[in-house]
């Protein structure tokens, strides 16, 4: 591996444009598996939390590092990045975030991108605050996240601070256009004059990802569309051809593999697909009962990664990316 | 000061309703003004400052504690509420964290009321994550808030279980409904087949607030209106009858109490109006300048308090309530 295909970041030198970066890891791993790391304490394998009293905000934390650092070692070869969902570790208080910031410099250690899932959003200098807080990895940035998901209510003057600081420090912001809730739409599609709100912010995407692409024909401001709605998955990703779309909603959420085909570019690029529970909580699925004894839920989440590559691997040409030269 | 009217809550007892909690506060001290705590490294009083490396997370996150419990010192006889703004604690890492956790205890050591401005949003199970992790004053919840604000864009089924919560432990929500900044009009105020989309959005808080209003008739769902939409801050009271409003954008943002007036209901009551920059940094206002030495900041700061008290005092009846009984 040449130090361009890195998704390292070294403190010396600043790192290349996330999206590259996302596309080199992904043409890497040869698969746009996403995993996200949403730690539910009453979910974790009975080995994770022996002893661990559930009422004890340092305990759970703890419980929550190493749950986390051992899926990271079992997904870390398999895939490209992981997403930490930030509500599970501020629900601890302040012990959580400390192990938060010890999860995000495990991934990165591991060679993973780290896209943090926190939906941020203020107004203008409020709005660099938070940028300036997560994005940015390794030494950029105190919690050194690459990315960081956005919430789009208060308009184009709330994202900027966030495209400005991810330009800089080659990270990545991904605005939440369409999500995968069954309420999602109840604002998200209303009619406005010429198009459903979902569109306009999707037009704003595509304006910011435009300001400066990355070699790739990517831009830093990509875009989550849940993969519960294949329809306008298709519309959206012709809407924004140059942000990378996160999809969740894969799996426990409903949705399949045939589902998120339209996500992805010709290459099988532009796509990033996230499962959270039926990878972290395998143990628990009813395929694998039996497959596996209660101190082997690492390979069952060995297991689930596999086979969800396996899926995506049938419906998308990811699979068969090649290292990316001269990007 | 009977029981039932204080803010504290007793670990053994659950607390009242957040809006009539919030009642209370007000109508003791007798105004509505809600200090935001927006600790912003450069604009520090000197004093606060000196000797503090700035690329020391965890020694900039010392001076953050200390200038806030500064700061409550001299508000907390004056006010009944403080706005902690999380981005610039976010901001210095997990260090950053732990001063928030101790900032938000000691606000309430001193019997103010805590709203955190987080403007945190996610789908069910994730939303009732930050909704069990921030709501709840005291040993209710981690964080320890009475009250937070949160993001509207997923729809109702985003905002249910941080209301389920809320209502369950006597906490409060603000959504976003019309916020301050030059830009937030771009979605906001778009046409949908009937009225703008923040009347939808206002719509839903309605109906939420709606729900189980408290003794005093509002319920535990405010929202965040801006100051500097005068004209939209009167149709939204109207709108949301049930909802006590937090109104940003007074001071700094270029809003005065004439601007505001409309945001209360007859008795007074009904809204707070922040301020941040115009009462943290009062030693910087020019009107200042000469007052009050270097060392005096916090003088400062209780005169521009005051000075705000005073400005409200005069365009709403706040400043004529007496202790509220029977609520």
């Amino acid at each position: 591996m040449t130090p361009a295909q890195s998704t390292h970041v070294d403190a010396a030198q600043p790192p290349g444009a996330f999206a590259d970066r996302l596309a080199e890891a992904v043409a890497r791993r040869r698969t746009a598996v996403l995993v996200g790391l949403d730690p539910r304490f009453d979910q974790l394998p009975p080995a994770t939390v022996r002893g661990v009293d559930p009422a004890c905000p340092a305990a759970r934390a703890e419980a929550y590092r190493t749950f986390c650092r051992e899926i990271i070692d079992v997904v870390a070869p398999l895939v490209a990045a992981v997403k930490p969902q930030m509500a599970f570790f501020e629900e601890l208080g302040p012990a959580g975030m400390t192990a938060l910031a010890d999860v995000i410099a495990y991934a990165r250690q591991r060679e993973l991108l780290v896209i943090l899932d926190g939906k941020r959003n203020d107004i203008g200098s409020t709005a660099a605050a938070y940028a300036g807080a997560y994005l940015g990895a390794g030494p950029l940035s105190p919690w050194g996240a690459d990315a960081l998901t956005v919430s789009p209510y208060l308009g184009a003057d709330s994202l900027e601070p966030f495209v400005d600081v991810a330009q800089e420090r080659g990270a990545g912001v991904f605005v939440l256009v369409k999500t995968s809730n069954p309420g999602g739409g109840q604002f998200q599609d209303l009619p406005t004059p010429d198009r459903p709100l979902y569109r306009r912010v999707a037009a704003l995407v595509h304006e910011l990802a435009m300001r400066r692409p990355g070699a790739g024909g990517y831009g830093c401001v990509g875009a989550v569309v849940g993969a519960t709605y294949p329809e306008q998955l298709a519309e959206l990703r012709a809407a924004m051809p140059a942000s990378w779309l996160l999809v969740p909603g894969y799996g426990a959420q409903g949705a399949g593999a045939k589902d998120v085909a339209a996500a992805f570019d010709a290459n099988g690029l532009g796509a990033i697909v996230n499962s959270s529970r039926a990878i972290l909580f395998a143990h628990a699925r009813k395929e694998f009962a039996g497959r596996f004894a209660a101190d082997q839920w690492q390979l069952a989440v060995d297991a689930a990664t596999r086979e969800m590559i396996s899926e995506l691997a049938a419906e998308t040409p990811t699979a068969r990316l090649g290292r990316l030269d001269s990007r």
